[in-house]
């Protein structure tokens, strides 16, 4: 049985067609409103054109959502809070909704149809403007208590580090995020550090203009400065996944997000970072890391699949 | 049905009958010889003398445990590697025998009869000579990939600290255990500090003398030096609790071990830590911080308790 995926992210809405084996069928995209209503009325009319009235509705938004798969609780970018989402889409459509954090979704996702599949513990991280996780333990997605488990751009790893949006300092998210990686690289422009001709000439000498797609760019591309800020970056990856190693043993850590377009320019000094960094390093496995395979698609596929599951047609 | 469990630690192993509902009904201890050879048949007598041939027998050890419920991968503190400790005892008895990690089989007995009974996602962590942990998500127990998880001991907590023996530097242990509030307390007696006669006291002027339990009584007792050194300890402890709070968000933690006999003067620190240190703090809810309920007997009881599972008499 297929099921319909709705990905809700801070500009764009993304709605699909997913049958049982994770592949999309039908697509469709639309601008998301920031207000709930104004975005309610965006999902009903993606769903609308996607023509499937029978199908169930899974739904990922980039916030903390309620263990009643229905209720989100804040969603920042979305300037949502305490929203019945789930409740009221349902209403709406005559179909059942079940609502899911983003990053969940897309761990899911990864762990049942992409670059965790057949392992049964995997952690993905997502690295994008910040930094996401989602856990699948034993093939069960992990919600926790109170459903904010797998935080992970939230791990302290700097004492009185960098100040961070959820209150606390020294978050990951302040040194291996996107948003960080832009940093590093307007701080190395500002310097007069040699060997950053090409960093400049891809932002036109602006670095205010300088984005992240354009450092992984040319990291791929062999510029050794841009390299070295992908590694740097990688490398505190591997303080993060060291912790979660300590954690959870996981048998796979999956990274995605649009950072992780780098590549093993990225993977590599994450691989090494964390081989340094592994407690009983000696004496015990440690988990692979791999890239995410699914990419933007992830998100539909995960909250698709888990609507589904939530109808009993697993 | 009742089940057989033992409990072996790096002295005394303790073996008893356990009813379903947790109740320990008859129990005997010996010494645990180092060799593995010489653990078994103290093992072995042990069940023989608790005279109920037919119980399947569940056994905690301290230290790395495949996933295969048998093996014995390493545990340092035992002088084991590689020991097929299941099948072999499994063969000597006639009955069969699961094997897990002590601190899985503790943190299995006190979510399932004692101080998270009701909680589905519990996390518990045993101060004692070391820091151990063993993590209770939707209702199970989580081994990891490898049989690695809840190492919450080896979380890294300050970058470049103390070595620990894990081969990192800055594990939570050598800043949170037993071994690590006697080292304090050691330390503030050869310092001139004032408000130490107590202490002093405690290990009749002889610092080599002054052990953890002295501590922890004393810290009951009022005294304001040994008070402080419970409330540093909980503060570091906390600084793990929110790590563990960001990648688990269990609904509850249950703290054991022998520095845990030190009651609220651990705890209140602890929870006042973890609550400053809340990713989030003011916008989602935290987990409550408890004391473990059923002390030494809780390895036992989680160790029968999970063979009886494992035989599905659950």
């Amino acid at each position: 049985m297929s099921a319909i995926g709705i990905d809700v992210g801070g500009t764009k809405t993304a709605a699909a067609v997913v049958d049982e084996s994770g592949a999309v069928r039908r697509h469709v995209r639309v601008a998301t409103p920031l207000d709930p209503d104004g975005a309610l009325d965006a999902m009903a009319a993606a769903v609308a054109e996607l023509d499937a009235p029978e199908l169930p509705v899974g739904v990922g938004v980039a916030g903390f959502v309620g263990l009643d798969g229905s209720t989100v609780l804040m969603a920042p970018n979305l300037g949502w809070c305490e929203e019945p989402l789930g409740l009221r889409l349902a209403a709406r459509l005559g179909v059942p909704v079940h609502v899911e954090n983003d990053a969940n979704v897309a761990a899911w996702a990864e762990a049942r149809f992409g670059a965790g599949v057949g392992r049964a513990s995997v952690v993905c991280v997502t690295v994008g403007t910040g930094v996401g996780g989602g856990l699948v333990l034993d093939g069960r997605l992990q919600r926790g208590g109170f459903g904010c488990a797998g935080e992970v751009g939230h791990l302290p790893v700097v004492p009185d580090g960098l100040p961070c949006g959820c209150g606390q300092r020294g978050c990951l998210e302040q040194y291996a995020s996107g948003t960080a990686l832009v940093r590093a690289a307007r701080r190395l422009l500002d310097s007069s550090a040699p060997g950053t001709a090409a960093l400049r000439a891809a932002c036109a000498g602006r670095p205010e203009d300088l984005h992240g797609p354009a450092i992984t760019d040319l990291a791929r591309r062999g510029d050794p400065a841009a390299r070295a800020l992908l590694a740097e970056l990688g490398d505190w990856l591997s303080v993060g996944l060291a912790v979660l190693t300590a954690v959870l043993d996981p048998e796979c850590f999956v990274i995605g997000g649009g950072v992780a377009d780098a590549g093993d320019e990225l993977l590599g000094p994450v691989r090494d970072g964390l081989r340094r960094r592994l407690p009983a390093g000696g004496a015990r496995p440690g988990a692979e890391v791999v890239a995410a395979r699914l990419g933007n698609d992830a998100g539909m596929i995960g909250a698709a699949d888990l609507a589904r599951i939530a109808e009993g047609a697993a």
